[in-house]
């Protein structure tokens, strides 16, 4: 599952199709000039961005607000080999918009943890790719 | 699931124990100096790195070899809120001895793809960190 032209390259629209089916993704970000990764549970604003919410005073709000992150959601199967991945790559920024606030703390993405000061952050969905493994043992 | 003071923090042993438990995770690394990830199946070798198989020309070899990247896996359940994730942070590189080569090719990992001219990245497992996130509802 290493081998670019083997897959199947999915567009924009089916990626985001997708993407609202899983509940976790991981975010991917630099910390210390490191590459860091951190799963996440998080919701689509309509075609455009991720939605995470997390706390005022965390680690990963420090790390990522104002920086191009990338964000990573994918399923498999192990038994049949095949699945797909989809990564949206953007900036990340915190919701600082009072109205937009108010907003995402009634319709926003629920965290699956008690968070202290509710921060949302936005992934701008600035670049979408994604691909599909199909099971090929039977093809071959 | 967020918060890192909420997790209950997993030693290296465990960590890796888990690890074993799933065949695909995924490697996070730079790409024109954008966060890129990408998941790949695996296995551990022994307690000491990470070690995928990937085609000899892949952008996945050219953008690793011989750098720092993070290797993340997980597992959560969308119904109990509950899982866990480990990820591994260490300098990648070609497996290039021929003997060692040899030896995997034959108890490495399988790709679950066709591979062209077969090459093997080793991450060295330099830094191991894992964290469990319990159900919390039934607790609250």
């Amino acid at each position: 599952m290493l081998q670019n032209d083997v897959f199947r390259t999915m567009d924009r629209q089916e990626c985001l199709r997708l993407l609202a089916e899983v509940p976790v993704g991981r975010i991917v970000y630099t910390r210390h000039a490191l590459p860091a990764v951190l799963p996440v549970n998080f919701v689509l604003d309509g075609d455009s961005s991720v939605l995470l919410r997390t706390s005022a005073g965390s680690d990963l709000l420090r790390a990522v607000d104002g920086v191009v992150v990338a964000f990573e959601a994918d399923s498999f199967d192990a038994v049949s080999h095949s699945g797909w991945s989809v990564v949206v790559t953007g900036p990340a920024s915190a919701v600082t918009d009072p109205a937009e606030h108010e907003r995402l703390l009634r319709t926003g993405p629920q965290s699956w943890m008690p968070i202290q000061e509710d921060v949302f952050i936005r992934i701008e969905a600035a670049m979408v790719t994604g691909r599909e493994l199909t099971d090929l043992r039977g093809a071959v």
